[in-house]
């Protein structure tokens, strides 16, 4: 449970930066070599390269090596946990929102005249 | 637009705290005090209204004092803003399985034999 959370403290910290998001959009739409990454961000590669690390290390990009390029694609995982997560707190608000309905129901069938 | 990607860099570091999702979770099931929702947490006060400032900065909670009782709400529109980003990728995704089941069709068809 407590690995649970810490990763999932990682994905949210992931999504945290408006370059992560970003990149996790444009592999969205297929794998990128790093430089074809970078490209649209007037950043240096070493600052650049932390936040590719980070969504590795976060579980969001897998990077593999050919040659001298390296190839960055997007996991499903941690959108799966972010889905869980929201639908996890969807659930506990319509339960809310249900026993709420249920109470106003109860209560007004209680007042109704005999 | 510039806003709006700060605004969603803290919606997500919001949720990148066990502390502060647990908090969102109890206020799911419905408004609480600060003692109330502080209870769980083997935490000094201080550290606990930390966490409480950053969901009320950043857009998650609600707080109101009446009397000596402050009483925390959740709010929705962090959560839409989370849904929409999770939507867009999803569409990026799709997107580009629709692109590769074209093209594998396309190339199907090219190949038929006349």
């Amino acid at each position: 449970m407590e690995q649970y959370h810490q990763q999932l403290d990682r994905v949210f910290q992931a999504l945290a930066d408006p370059t992560r998001r970003a990149v996790l959009g444009r592999l969205g739409q297929g794998p990128a070599s790093i430089s074809e990454l970078a490209q649209p961000f007037d950043m240096a590669l070493p600052s650049f390269m932390k936040h590719i690390h980070f969504l590795e290390d976060s579980g969001w990009i897998r990077t593999r090596k050919e040659g001298r390029v390296r190839t960055c694609s997007i996991e499903k995982k941690p959108f799966a946990a972010v889905e869980a997560w929201l639908s996890e707190q969807r659930a506990l608000w319509e339960g809310r929102t249900d026993r709420l309905e249920r109470f106003v129901a109860a209560s007004q069938q209680q007042e109704k005249p005999e």
